[in-house]
């Protein structure tokens, strides 16, 4: 177990912040970040398509540059930095984590919704056994209990995990949600414990201090936020509150705010902010990424966009769900129009 | 003493939001924002000069619009909310109290330095003898210890006020910070404690919630955070999380988002967002406003910006005392240029 008061800063910028321009940060934008982030001792630095190794497709978006391009390319900006990929079953492969790990990623992050972790041994397994650090992710963790998902972390820490943790991949908890959770996975495991927060309710970095506070030790962050929906952990936030408080993470301050400035001059065409949009998708524990889809639906059916994510909370629609966005588009739009008929009838 | 879990939500975007358009909110953006805010249910609408009553001034910036257009505006666009108004004593006079009570003011708030805050006296009894609500305020706060700001608004509530509180005006606090605070005032006073946040540490909302859950009663926020520097917190997160966690605001959720919505496309021509400068500020202790004359400064001079804002907060200059600025600046410049001299010697 390492100690209580160094945290590890995994920097997502190059992959969760694909998301934001839909995939399509070029080679020269990555080298930028990385050689100002690896100079200012940012220890890793995660690289791929928003979805993870594999995942460039038409179905969640063709990536401008190949997962093999954008290794070489990162992999030569570092020279202390540690690279990082994420690979979600389905989309990647064993084929494609070895590529990976013959490209020099020293973390393979294997990721999958909460409640199906199973999917992550064979994964977690194959890159122990190749000599990389594997962590296992569980995503939408506000979906499962405490208890559900410190066993889901149990049972990744035996498939060979060297750090386990949870997303919160709807922006949705607020600090004590995050305590709790952590608290309870921190006592039923050994290994590192990672945190990820999306900053739909303006908690990103009040939650990772919660998370850190309880017993995490590895914690995602972006430049300027810059991800999915309404964004992540602001990086260059969230470290100077981590040594305010007491904890250590080897990041140098200046050399951070100049990684950060270069993220949003040269990589981010807007800022990552929260809207209206975002913060109804966080309440209702939605995944960020169906923003575009439910909102063009709204549109098209003339339904508020507002009503659709808090019914998609409440059927618990998950990533990769997606198709039954037009389904409850389509039974709010009957209840419509049934409520308008009565109203005419009386 | 008000219910504990009844929050009442101070809605500043068109006060403070000035701050972030140099003073030049339209009475067209008034109306069309506080009529959203007032279909809402918002509580409170404050109005006017981004520094208050009768501040329109070369010095920091002249208001496209009068005084008391701007009440009228409002005025006549609330038939539910009421309406408030700042003042700062030195910019504003009795003078200004009295034509604000006589435009419909239903709050009436006097705002001083945390440590001067004796200059509210005659103007907290002015306000409280013509009938309105009147309340104290104290700004960079974080200058001040719980003990001290707890005497503070004591003395205040004496003076008349019917609420006392605390501002963040640098947006300096993490959550734990607030929760002293707030408990020490709480447990000195019986009138209602106000809490207003700035966003530098992207802690607006945490920092609010944690003001809620130490006793105050009364918080300030903006439409998407729109205020000085980082921004306030953002009144349409902040409502929600209120309800998620048990208070009660009075204030109807897609109503706000809508206001909201206004508010970003009619009002602001950039979001608020987290920079590189908002964060230093921040970590400083350095109130917000500074931000465009130490960027001008350290430009012409050559000197990093983010020098001169540690420098500032090590010498705890305060708003008003603009003119250290080039001081700072000049003293920085010199170290700089002996060092270099120091390095070519070598």
């Amino acid at each position: 177990m390492t100690k209580t008061h160094q945290i590890t800063i995994h920097d997502s910028t190059l992959r969760d912040g694909q998301h934001a321009v839909h995939h399509q940060l070029t080679l020269e934008q990555m080298r930028l970040y990385a050689e100002a982030a690896n100079a200012a001792g940012v220890p890793v630095i995660e690289v791929g398509h928003g979805n993870g190794l594999g995942a460039s497709s038409l179905q969640v978006g063709l990536a401008v540059s190949s997962d093999l391009d954008m290794m070489k390319t990162v992999r030569q900006a570092l020279n202390q930095s540690r690279m990082a990929v994420f690979m979600l079953p389905g989309w990647g492969t064993t084929r494609d984590l070895d590529q990976a790990i013959a490209e020099g990623a020293d973390v393979i992050r294997i990721g999958a919704h909460c409640t199906e972790y199973s999917v992550t041994e064979r994964y977690l397994e194959h890159a122990r056994k190749a000599g990389v650090e594997a962590q296992g992710i569980l995503l939408m963790s506000h979906m499962a209990s405490p208890k559900q998902l410190a066993d889901a972390c149990v049972n990744m820490q035996n498939y060979g995990a060297q750090a386990v943790g949870i997303f919160d991949s709807s922006g949705h908890y607020l600090p004590d949600d995050v305590t709790k959770r952590i608290a309870a996975i921190r006592e039923a495991v050994d290994v590192s414990i990672i945190y990820h927060s999306h900053n739909n309710l303006c908690m990103a970095v009040a939650n990772s201090i919660a998370a850190s506070k309880a017993g995490a030790n590895i914690l995602d962050a972006c430049a300027r936020g810059f991800g999915a929906g309404a964004g992540n952990t602001q990086i260059e936030v969230l470290v100077p509150v981590l040594h305010r408080l007491g904890f250590e993470t080897g990041i140098e301050l200046y050399g951070l705010l100049d990684a950060a400035d270069i993220a949003e001059c040269e990589l981010m065409p807007t800022p990552s902010t929260v809207t209206s949009t975002s913060i109804v998708s966080g309440l209702a524990g939605v995944f960020s990424g169906f923003k575009s889809k439910v909102t063009a639906v709204a549109t098209e059916m003339g339904i508020d966009p507002r009503d659709i994510f808090f019914e998609l909370g409440r059927l618990q629609v998950i990533a990769g769900q997606e198709d039954l966005i037009i389904d409850v588009a389509l039974a709010l739009s009957k209840r419509q129009k049934n409520a308008d008929e009565q109203t005419c009838q009386n």
